[in-house]
Formats: C-alpha cells, sequence, structure tokens
C-alpha cells in the first residue's frame, strides 16, 4: 500500500516543491490503512486483480487522508498531533495545511479516473460517483458539518449515529463498494448483503473509536487522547456509558459477520477485519 | 446556468442545512461565468447538445468556486469581500468556509460522473482526468502554492506566467477542454488550436486582471482593490509597468484569435469570450 502511495502522490523535486512534501507527509509513514485494507479484502470476493484494488485503495486513503488534514486544522478540531506525528499545519503552516486536502481530494479523483479499474468503463464512472457521494455534503464532509453543529449538544442515538453514517461510515461503505467493483459482477442481492457489513463496521468503528478516546493514551493512539470528551463532543461513550458502548460494538460486530455467510472462504479477510475493528487497541 | 447550478448544489432544506446554504451561497448570485461560457463556446465548435454542455460547466464553475472559497480564508489571502458580498468565511465562519469548499470541490466530481456527457465513456473519463489534472498540485493549487511562496519576492516573466499557468490557466484550458469533449470527435492538430487559444486567453485573463487590480475600484470590481500591490505580490503591472500590461494582453488577444481561424463561424462564440476577457472592467 505504502508503494502504490508513494507513486500517485506527487514526487517532493517537482514544483511546487513544499506543496508535495507536505502532501506525502500528509500520507506516508503512518495510519492503519483500514480503508485500503477493505477495498482489497472486498476485491477478494470478485476475484480483483492487485493492480486495479491498489489504485482504487489508493483514492480511498487520499480522501481520508485530506479529512484528517482539513479536520486538524486550527479552524476546526486545532489537533496538534496525529498518527504520532506533528500534524500538517503544524509541522508546514495553515495555508499549506488547506492546499494540502485541497491536492490530495483532487488527487484522489485524478487516480480514479486515470486507471482501469473495472471490466465496464461504466462501473469505473460508477466507482468516481460512489466516492464523491460518500465524500461530499451528502457523505463525509457533511457528517463534519453535523459534528462541528453538535458540540456541547446533548445528541439522541438515532441523531449520533446519523452524524457518524456520515462522517466516516459513508467512506468505509464506499470502501467495500469500490473494492466489490474491481472484479466479476456481482448479483444485487449478494451486494446488498456487503453493503450491510459495511454500515455495520463502520459504525463498529466509530463506537471503538469513542471507548478508545476513553481508555487509550496518546502514545498508543497516535493522536491526542481523551479530546472528544475534553471537547464536549458528544460520543458513545458519554450517550451509552462505557459498558453498553461495548456491548453495542460486540453486536455490530456480530450483525457484520452475519452478513458475510454466503461469501463463505472468499468472505476470510472481511471477517477478520471486522475483528480487528473491533477489538483493536489504537 | 444559474438553473442547472441551482440543481447540482445540494437544497437548503437538506441536512446539512448550515453547510448546504453556505455552499449555495458561495456560488450562487454572483460571478462572471467565465469559465462556463469558455464550455459553452468550445462546445459550439463541435455542435454538442446543451444538456452536456451544462454540467461540464457546472463542474468547472464547481471547481473556481471551490478554490476562490479556500483563497478567501484567513489563513490564504484573508478577504471579505468577493463577488460585492461579504465572503463566506465572514458571512459563516471558517470552519464552514472549509467544509463549503471541500464540498464544492466533491460535487464537481460528482457532477461530471453522474450524468452522460460524451458519446464514450472512455472519454467522459478523460473528461474527469482533465479536471482533476487542471485542479489539483500540478494546476490550480499548485499555482496557489507557489502564488503564496512569491509574496514579496521578485518574480521574472517567465516565473510569473508559470504561476499563472497553472492558477488560472489550467481551468480555463480544462474549460475549453470539456466544452470540446461534449460532442463530435475532432482530430488532434484542431485539438492543437483549441488548447493553444485556451492558454493564451488563460494568460491575458490575469494579466487583465493585475491591470484591473491598479485601475478599478472594489464597487465595479466587487472584490478589494489594489490588494495585490498593497500585499506585495508580483503581478504584471509590477512587472512590466502599466502600458506594456495592456500591450501583452493584447497580443494574447491576437494570437487567441489568430488560432481560431479554421473553425470559421462555429468559433465565434470563443472569440467574442477572448474579447470580452481582454476588453472587460470587472
Amino acid at each position: 500500500m505504502e508503494l502504490v502511495l508513494g507513486s500517485v502522490l506527487p514526487q517532493p523535486t517537482h514544483a511546487p516543491q513544499r506543496l508535495h512534501e507536505a502532501m506525502r507527509y500528509a500520507v506516508l509513514g503512518g495510519g492503519k490503512r483500514v480503508r485500503p485494507l477493505l477495498v482489497f479484502a472486498a476485491g477478494e470476493i470478485v476475484d480483483a486483480p492487485a493492480e486495479r484494488l491498489q489504485y482504487a485503495a489508493a483514492a480511498v486513503e487520499l480522501i481520508h487522508a485530506y479529512s484528517l488534514v482539513h479536520d486538524d486544522m486550527p479552524c476546526m478540531d486545532d489537533d496538534a498531533l496525529r498518527r504520532g506525528k506533528p500534524t500538517v499545519h503544524v509541522q508546514y503552516d495553515d495555508a499549506t495545511a488547506l492546499l494540502v486536502g485541497d491536492a490530495l481530494q483532487t488527487l484522489a479523483f485524478d487516480v480514479l479516473a486515470s486507471h482501469t479499474l473495472a471490466d465496464e468503463t461504466r462501473d469505473q464512472l460508477h466507482m468516481l460517483k460512489t466516492l464523491a457521494r460518500a465524500s461530499g455534503s451528502h457523505g463525509m464532509a457533511g457528517g463534519q458539518a453535523i459534528d462541528l453543529a453538535a458540540v456541547g449538544k446533548q445528541l439522541t442515538l438515532p441523531e449520533l449515529e446519523m452524524m457518524h453514517i456520515l462522517k466516516t461510515g459513508a467512506l468505509i461503505r464506499a470502501s467495500v463498494e469500490l473494492g466489490s467493483y474491481c472484479g466479476m459482477p456481482m448479483e444485487a442481492p449478494a451486494r446488498e448483503k456487503l453493503d450491510r457489513f459495511a454500515k455495520c463496521i463502520g459504525l463498529a468503528f466509530q463506537v471503538v473509536d469513542d471507548i478508545l478516546d476513553v481508555e487509550a493514551d496518546s502514545a498508543t493512539l497516535g493522536k491526542t487522547a481523551g479530546k472528544d470528551a475534553a471537547a464536549d463532543k458528544p460520543t458513545y461513550v458519554a450517550l451509552l456509558g462505557l459498558k453498553e458502548a461495548k456491548l453495542h460494538a460486540a453486536e455490530l460486530r456480530q450483525e457484520a459477520l452475519s452478513c458475510l455467510a454466503e461469501f463463505g472462504e472468499r468472505g476470510r479477510r472481511l471477517q477478520e477485519l471486522a475483528d480487528f475493528i473491533v477489538k483493536r487497541t489504537f
């Protein structure tokens, strides 16, 4: 994964050097790469070639990386630490961080449009649309806006879920969908099962994030721990309590796994990822 | 143009409302719409259907609008007035402006991927790639980075041209290219002529911008006049003097028009746009 990210990112020797260096700083050498792993694991279900999956995986990771760079900026979460390193606006400056995020988003669509990713060009257009919908105001950026508006407010569980379905869930679903378009055609019912799986692990991912924010320390997380609670942000732990939040994560994992039943052996990597997402400690 | 922009932008009644309202505020009700006009005029050369051109035009205008929102932010140009109205971060707040720009960029790619724009799907993928290349770190965002680094420095004419070729020229070229892909196929030599035209008017546009920054007042411009000179930014006027800058704009217009000769009557709207770009007063 690092290889393909390194190859699609602009070379730091190419002008504008500072921007390109900062783009590479933001993306390379860190991160759990959960979304790329989901692309690859979903690709296994449809026997997709690795050379296609790597570009789809790079595109979703670039979108994720851009969102982190912008989220960390002073006008958003104002965070100084990310993936164990100073955030982009701290290491460089605010203007560079703004442009880095902007250019990483563009690069994601560039990558999806510039390589053959599906047998039918029509399917590739669908993949572009999928990534755009998941990232924009009806997806990730929209979830971010709801998150901003929710600081200091008491959300209900459905409201909190809606926020996370957009903010992190949409891109996780898109990762699974993108992977599943890189190989053999898939029937609608199987596609729905796969999407249901993706929805469940998307939510589980966020519940576990909230639990870790309370339980882990900054060194393990690679970002500032306890920050959400301190910022009076609504979290699953605040809403459900720690014990119930853990139970909720386990239930979501169980439902996700049940969606994979029909895929048999081909679903094994998605199973492992569901386990990783719920049992991770960082 | 306002109609199609209004229809592709999210409805302000749809959650997250504040973000959607701010996205519409940033795009609607203002702007010269030069890039959409270029898409339509280039489409005339290849007899392209208006229903295709309108989406290609909307996509480039959304990219342009996103770049304005981010450029105006405090960490960039810190501008309070745009198109005669308070800028997005002034009217709303910095975090909203950041998300508005992000979501407008995404929407541009969404629009290009979601409508049939060319006879061949392959050509449509090419259009997506064209817009991405023109917008990213090797295009508009890259030009912005060079611009930031150039404040207070004495650039040479070739350096200044390189900055503008990326910062504004790339998107203007992409506008013409996108329009030309919406209709009948075009031979490579004609395509090259058209691209040369686009390069010339892209530069002319910027030269005239620099002249207007010196000669016009804020009310006519709809943005803060004299700002580039005050910020010690390199401009054509600073480098060439006012008289030479005007001569340069006229030469670029002449070269642009000569590229249109072979298109005859079909090139008339592009001709008119070249004239508008050089003779405009705002």
